[in-house]
């Protein structure tokens, strides 16, 4: 049996506790709010506090807050046995400021509060500063998902550039697609089955491999044609994007 | 009953071709090819031919080509009673060159010859010169396809740039994710389920509502960290990508 404290009051940290109270062998002992109004998001068999000086003991300490916090909220973890562990793609271990010891527990997923997520299948991206605490976060992580990886702090501020790339700015494409859709009468959702097949091709294809269209075939006419339509917001963009594939393939 | 002839020996044409032939109420007259070579890929029983004069009568002739070729293949196609249609995104009705009937019959699609893909979900965008020809087109569509939509050559060009952002651009985002994994050692298998989110959220949420990361935030530290570890070819891409979403939600 492992025992967690999570805090944090955010979509993560409430997802965290929801596939811990589900999972075998994991057991919530606390969890903490700074912000007391989101205590009713918990049931009453759970404990929780707004104090440090409560803290109840546990093997994990999870840090389930908005980056800017993480330092301030593992400081007042304090002469602890457990191991201390951050959930931020884009921060190194060292970010964590309490005396005992450290380490990472990064969900590799967009977490929304709108969608209900299995913890099943996102990929949890565990560090550690020794063997021993490792072992501990490893079999925390597997008890709530099938995809554990080793990874270290360099590894995943890589991995957290790729994540943008793959999530934020994939979205942003869609966004701008809808964009157009709405100034020309068209239903986004035309657009669909295109999205579907690009993503679930890149489960049998390497993106590389799979890429279409104008500026991978270098088709400068149909390139200029798009650029005439474009509105001054897409038009910098579109440039930036076809020269980038551009690049790419015709070396 | 609907009688077609296609012509062309791309993936679209030898799709369309498939499915055409599953299709209730459509009869594959004859394909053409220009490439001879391409014969092998059809059975004995599909009539096939290389030459123009020997076009069969049909009610609905289908140009599947390269955009270049199109107008030169429609010149061929004269004195004919069907309707002839091209099946691009980018171009007009009017880059059709033959004396009858025009029309357009565009899927909204992306084709490999690697993987199978069922006409049913691919949505139909059609056109034509007047109401008959345009309901010989329907049906044709609605044939083969679940979603069929009436669209102009205008609403046809934005509707393709359109689909540059949401396919060309959505893999290049991907591919551009996968370098980064693949110089840092980390498995590119780890980013897919993170993928699969992003996409399945839109068919319940605007994308322009579910976008989330650093510059949505406009969190300027994190962008730096990131500016500062990207190579030189990736980080004019995060710059313009970054600064297009600030704009969009930082006003």
């Amino acid at each position: 049996m492992i025992s967690v404290v999570v805090l944090g009051g955010g979509n993560l940290a409430y997802h965290l506790v929801k596939s811990f109270l589900n999972a075998d062998n994991v057991r919530v002992e606390q969890v903490f709010l700074r912000d007391t109004s989101k205590f009713s998001l918990y049931s009453k068999k759970i404990d929780v506090t707004d104090s440090y000086k409560r803290l109840k003991k546990a093997d994990v300490y999870i840090i389930a807050v908005s980056d800017s916090a993480i330092s301030e909220v593992s400081e007042n973890i304090n002469n602890r046995q457990g191991v201390v562990v951050h959930t931020s793609g884009g921060n190194s271990i060292n970010i964590l400021k309490n005396t005992g010891a450290k380490g990472v527990f990064y969900p590799l997923q967009t977490f929304s509060k709108a969608k209900e997520i299995s913890f099943k299948n996102i990929p949890l991206c565990i560090e550690a500063e020794n063997e021993q605490d490792f072992r501990v976060l490893e079999r925390l992580a597997n008890a709530v998902s099938n995809t554990v990886y080793k990874i270290t702090s360099e590894q995943r501020s890589q991995l957290h550039i790729a994540a943008v790339f793959a999530n934020n700015f994939t979205n942003h494409m869609l966004t701008i697609a809808e964009k157009i859709c709405k100034e020309n009468d068209l239903p986004f959702q035309i657009l669909i089955p295109l999205v579907e097949e690009t993503v679930s091709k890149i489960s049998k294809l390497s993106p590389f491999e799979a890429q279409t269209g104008p500026a991978k075939r270098n088709d400068t006419q149909t390139i200029k044609n798009h650029l005439k339509k474009l509105d001054s917001y897409n038009k910098n963009l579109y440039l930036a994007l076809s020269n980038s594939i551009i690049k790419l393939y015709n070396k």
